[in-house]
């Protein structure tokens, strides 16, 4: 039986930054929210495009020919192969919509980088 | 170049209920947003799950199994397969994910029916 998720009250009960965790499924897509303050990582995800959506707070993404900046209840599309890095001056909740082949910082590996097995946790 | 997009802002310019609006597109899925009231009707998609998000106000979603209701700021999906029926009380804007192959109303046609070409449409 499937069940009703509100994404901001999982975001919210998240201990980690930038772990994200996996909400849903929509065929090969994941829905996942996340919880991030200060700065990811650049990287690029070469084959797939990854759907930002900001539940409360604020986010910039920079990317190498613009940045762009999402308020709460915004959405902005990283299209595929785009090298991106996220920022969030203060606490930030964001829901994120990528297929499931998406590794989290791409091909760049850093000491935030958080693998799918970790992001489908449970409690 | 991408733009960032509000969602709501764009659910809140439709003219039309039961008229999605394709906002955007991660791989071989679209976002859309739809202004609803009222019922829809009973349908699956046979290949495609289908998230619905409640942008503002709220969604009942009758299946052969089970009822739920979604407020605002909840989710769902609806598996591949599962006949279902949304319905609004009062008006309500939802977010939609699902594949670009998914039929407005699936195998069931009605006057309500809703071709992709007419919700990839721009004012």
């Amino acid at each position: 039986m499937e069940h009703v998720i509100n994404p901001r009250l999982v975001a919210e009960s998240l201990a980690d930054l930038w772990t994200p965790r996996v909400i849903g499924e929509v065929d090969d897509a994941y829905v996942k929210v996340a919880k991030v303050q200060g700065t990811l990582t650049w990287h690029a995800h070469d084959d797939e495009d990854e759907l930002f959506f900001v539940l409360r707070g604020s986010l910039k993404i920079e990317m190498e020919q613009q940045t762009v900046c999402l308020n709460e209840g915004e959405m902005f599309v990283v299209p595929k192969g785009v090298r991106h890095n996220p920022i969030a001056e203060d606490e930030c909740w964001i829901l994120l919509i990528e297929r499931k082949s998406t590794l989290h910082t791409g091909n760049t590996v850093s000491e935030k980088t958080c693998p799918i097995e970790q992001q489908i946790k449970s409690d």
